[in-house]
């Protein structure tokens, strides 16, 4: 693989790759394989195959241990919204592995450096290469780095609906009674300002704001969840 | 839990659990956590979630090393054959699970007990729990005694089309012409037997026998892949 790489995962992730090999297999696309026969290279599907299931492991160990009350369907929600296409090309750019990744003439002429689909493979491809070469801890280790802060920062929250999943967690030993009142309303016409609080049995568990009452009410029910979260 | 599971567990797969209410929850239904309230149970559900990924890798490293020059593709339908149901429940049963569920009375009443669905859970929380005990490790262990041999044994055969497969494989290097033959066909109209050669570019790579001529061909197919799986 290219030294500026190397140094790349050295100084950014501590990953020193003992066989340099799988490194390169994992970067390789079989349109650059093509162009190169009589070499020998491989290209990353097999590696990816692997790297697919390692991180969904990293991931479900993570959310399972972090999340202890959490039940199955929401822990499986998580999970999916962390193995997911858009979130995978985010990482592999974040981490710059577009600019690494062998690929045929064709290819390169169709921009597929930049394509969603293949950063997505290239980055289960990566975590397969790490894994092969030194074993889970150092993909836990990548992915404390560069995955599981996006959890505080809300990156996943899309994905999810917070009031259902509130009224789902609230109501898991009896039901309870779940309320939203807004609190204040200002502001221009084409920039209101929206304040909501939420109550869980008449106690008041969060408030919210937002651009609109039911963005104002998901933020409330998100600052209501952490209680059964953690 | 039971004494004499423990000792079934110990005795036959060398598990002894540390924490024995990592099994307890395993091995717990919904239902009988709903009939004991205020004894703080848990059911296996969080865990199944984990011990699916946890198998999931175990099974596709395995496979991974096992069979080098396999491609992604067929190494995903073969993941995919020893990732199902029906063998998890299979494998459960095997294993003696199903003895040892805790069930409300509803449930037990409604034969929960030999439902596939629920033995699969019961298999996949169960590899949780060892997981969380005490690490990969002895997962790796368990499977090797339990999962692994059965690919010898072509327990997941029926997943796969071998004539589809040896064609993939065989062209992957580029064209070849691959010919089945029926060497022979005797025995009475109900109990007819067919014996078929299969040939890659005019060479014998396997035999087949078979009770129709479909099947015998499968067999030689079968036979002729093992060059490409080893």
């Amino acid at each position: 693989m290219i030294a500026e790489f190397d140094k790349l995962l050295d100084e950014k992730f501590g990953i020193k790759f003992k066989d340099e090999s799988l490194l390169d297999e994992a970067f390789t696309q079989a349109s650059y394989v093509n162009e190169h026969p009589g070499k020998d290279l491989k290209f990353y599907e097999r590696i990816e195959f692997l790297g697919d299931a390692v991180y969904e492991l990293v991931v479900s160990d993570y959310i399972f241990k972090r999340y202890p009350k959490l039940p199955q369907g929401r822990l499986t929600r998580l999970r999916a919204a962390m193995v997911n296409e858009r979130s995978f090309s985010s990482f592999a750019r974040e981490c710059h592995f577009d600019k690494y990744i062998r690929l045929g003439k064709g290819e390169e002429k169709a921009q597929a450096r930049e394509r969603d689909s293949l950063l997505c493979d290239i980055f289960e491809s990566f975590i397969g290469a790490v894994y092969l070469d030194q074993g889970m801890k150092p993909v836990v280790k990548f992915c404390h780095q560069v995955i599981f802060p996006k959890l505080d920062e809300g990156w996943f929250d899309e994905f999810f609906d917070h009031k259902t999943e509130l009224q789902e967690l609230a109501q898991q030993n009896g039901p309870v009674e779940i309320e939203y009142h807004l609190l204040d309303e200002n502001g221009p016409d084409n920039d209101r300002r929206f304040k909501v609080s939420v109550t869980i049995d008449d106690k008041e568990e969060g408030i919210g704001e937002g651009n609109s009452k039911k963005n104002a009410e998901q933020v409330a029910a998100k600052k209501a969840l952490k209680q059964y979260l953690n």
